[in-house]
């Protein structure tokens, strides 16, 4: 029905997270009809990125530049590390503007069902960061799922090698805006047990 | 937050329709993090079909060769034309591999409030080809909207002018498989009104 390059570009725009095989013939249908305004652009935007981009040495940021903005920001404070399971959190994080520390990266999370070990993930490299005499605290901020759960206690267990090194996590609660009635009962219990006097 | 580049590529992404903001910014990460498996093949991609893209002359597809693919298909009825708005309904229906005669897209609707009069859509092209002695009959395929009906009831008028030329449209009723129970009034007396002796 279509030429190889249109259906090629079908193929990998389906690749995306978010567009199945529908949503991604409607994005290349807006493509071809845009042609100059989007199309070619977005070619451009992509390879050019594509070249750019880089990951960062100390913390497994991406970015253009190695270190990463947030590593190379001598405003941040390096005492403080923020330890995340993925660049998605990270970039969550700064969106929010609620941290002014150190991030570190570690790739995913430990997972006995997936044969994911402490060697697959970012782990030594933030050993050596934690050892490096300027950090006094790492949080960490991995998601509160079992897998990320489990991976907050074992570097827990590893950090707790380090001396002068403070260890903490989020906390748990009831998300701002949220309603009782549609939380889970985990959620329910970690905030009453961590309730705060007015 | 992060490099210019980066910035640049999630802005674009999110022109894409079925992506918003948050989904541009998920995309563009994991291509990211694909950079040899999907990005750089997809900005290729991209480059490629932009290059060869063409509206056929003849019928308003968008493909790579002009006339398209669908046109240029000696196996089809020539005295068959199916009348629709838009590239992507073109699309829908070779999908379902059920029209086996051409096409003709008008590129939208008839609209008062839009501005858009008979002289903005492709009409003058399908007036010329249902005049060219092959067609026998024009199938309005525009959708079941006010701005599809009317447009449909203009060009049923329109036609109605060239000698020997049969105008139809697209049967209404209830999609196979749909339950009563979720259909509108407006289709349920539609299909009652058309309904068949079993």
């Amino acid at each position: 029905m279509t030429g190889p390059e249109i259906d090629r570009l079908i193929q990998l725009l389906a690749k995306l997270p978010g567009l199945g095989p529908r949503s991604a013939r409607r994005a290349a249908l807006h493509l071809l009809k845009k042609r100059e305004a989007l199309m070619t652009p977005l070619a451009q935007a992509i390879g050019r990125a594509a070249e750019a981009i880089r990951t960062c040495s100390v913390c497994g940021n991406l970015d253009t530049t190695d270190p990463c903005a947030v590593c190379a920001d001598t405003r941040r404070d390096a005492a403080l590390i923020c330890v995340v399971e993925d660049v998605a959190d990270l970039w969550a994080l700064e969106r929010g503007r609620v941290f002014a520390g150190g991030y570190h990266v570690l790739g995913g999370t430990l997972s006995a069902l997936d044969g994911v070990g402490p060697e697959d993930l970012n782990i030594a490299g933030l050993m050596r960061r934690a050892r490096n005499g300027v950090v006094r605290e790492v949080i960490l901020a991995t998601n509160a799922t079992v897998d990320g759960q489990t991976t907050a206690h074992y570097l827990a267990d590893r950090l707790a090698e380090i001396e002068g090194i403070k260890v903490s996590r989020l906390a748990h609660g009831v998300p701002v805006g949220g309603e009782l009635d549609y939380l889970d009962e985990g959620t329910l219990a970690a905030a009453l047990k961590a309730r705060r006097a007015m």
